[in-house]
């Protein structure tokens, strides 16, 4: 069972530019990780796009649906940034696919120290084989249903919604 | 719902000593990772013995087994030495426990640049809340049944057991 | 012989603002990476300020001054931002201080796997001890004097000033 | 002025064997630090031996001091295991070779993240061009001469030899 691993981009993926001195988009750091985390379920890394999840757009969503649904995979991991998460999940969501999606993200890019993205990635990767189908996000070690989830922006973390 | 961390030792909390030059103990790692990865699951950490697998004699078994019973959580994620990551799997299997309990471990330190501890806990700790009962071993980015599992020590990875 | 290292910010000690998303200041890690690269030389740290090196002013750089005239310390290490390193040392070096002191920073954040900071604390820390007084700048593993330098900005090295 | 760095092995240089569980020696992590650290001194790397100093012999230290010998470079940068630095550093004083030779090490492998390797390195660097012809040990921050220190073993840390 191959899962693919679609990115988008995101803070996850964010690389510092020293002679700018900023945080901006240069390769994905996925293939590095998957090798040193000793992940032995095969995988198919598709680069979507490179962007902050504030800059995506109807059609930035759209191209993610549409790499779902050419798919072979039944099981799909989307790497995504943590602003819009979960506009991306309800445009899949409603999208009624018969597949197991998971997005996920990280609130510290991988190349800090400190970063919680290595630690998503695998609670993403564990959650696409044992979920049925449908669209969900894996973030802070817990799994939510795409139309049960929003990012509390002061505390940076993602919550239940509340009904 | 809370989950059980219980720490057993093995290399995802190995420690290294300046003075003598290898590798020991000295304390878990879990609450610091916990914290960093931003993991909002109400999590109680257990530190039951901090022991290299090889080093694990039934009696150590044992006392494992005897925390998962006495556990008030039903759902618990057990850190372990790889090398004998499988007996230790066999003892609680055995005990029927009307628990999900999930063994994990590192093939490389948490204290070194390119460890898998961090992405296994993420594995352990999504397969936990997903699972119903049984005990399962979580590595290499795979959930697999305790009586399924063996630890290929050549490649270093876990494998489902044949035949 | 006690070295007092003047902490004014730049890259060297930016921190990640995860809520914000970017790279800001909050404390300085001086202090951490003093303690783990074991140097058993008698510090003073005076935090001095926290700036990126493009917003300061020339009352930032008379504020280096002013503690560098004071300090007791005739050995003075100062981290800060490279893009107006220059520009500061300059104006130290014109006071003709009766002290020797080594302007260093970072091109990559102390906070990322693969930052210069430590290394060029090092080189900071070393070259203060063996040097006549006098202003420097310790970068790229170089130590020029400060009207003998300027930073290429495109390939983000310092090198020597020609002319 | 190209500096020449001999690798003899050491904590330094230490790698984590997965399989084995264990530190060993396989490649030199050097070139890798040298880049990440954007070092622009011209340097030339000589594998000379990848091993623990306690095993190192009499016959190990002559292959330095003949490396030493055999270089055109006038300054030599050598990494070494810290348990009998001491002892090769005086092989090569006794030696009264005309060059600037600096021993560096590390008391905690360069591949743990909170490792003294980088930092004495650039401590290393620095001072191996700013000294006159003779062999030096830098070690937590300072610079010894090489009849002049020893190292204390219960805490780790290199100290002025008294008497």
């Amino acid at each position: 069972m191959t899962i693919r691993i679609i990115i988008t981009g995101g803070t996850f993926d964010k690389h510092y530019d020293e002679i700018r001195g900023s945080l901006t988009f240069k390769d994905s750091h996925l293939p590095e990780i998957l090798k040193f985390v000793r992940c032995t379920v095969p995988i198919e890394v598709e680069l979507n796009q490179l962007i902050d999840s504030l800059d995506m757009h109807t059609s930035n969503r759209l191209r993610v649906l549409e790499s779902c649904r050419r798919a072979s995979e039944e099981r799909i991991v989307i790497t995504h940034g943590t602003d819009t998460m979960v506009e991306t999940a309800a445009v899949l969501g409603e999208a009624g696919l018969a597949k197991t999606v998971i997005l996920t993200g990280a609130m510290v890019p991988y190349i800090f120290n400190n970063s919680d993205a290595v630690f998503n990635l695998g609670c993403a990767l564990t959650a696409v084989q044992l979920l049925p189908h449908g669209v969900y996000i894996a973030m802070n070690g817990r799994v939510f249903g795409w139309d049960r989830v929003h990012k509390n922006r002061e505390l940076g973390v993602f919550e239940e919604k509340r009904g």
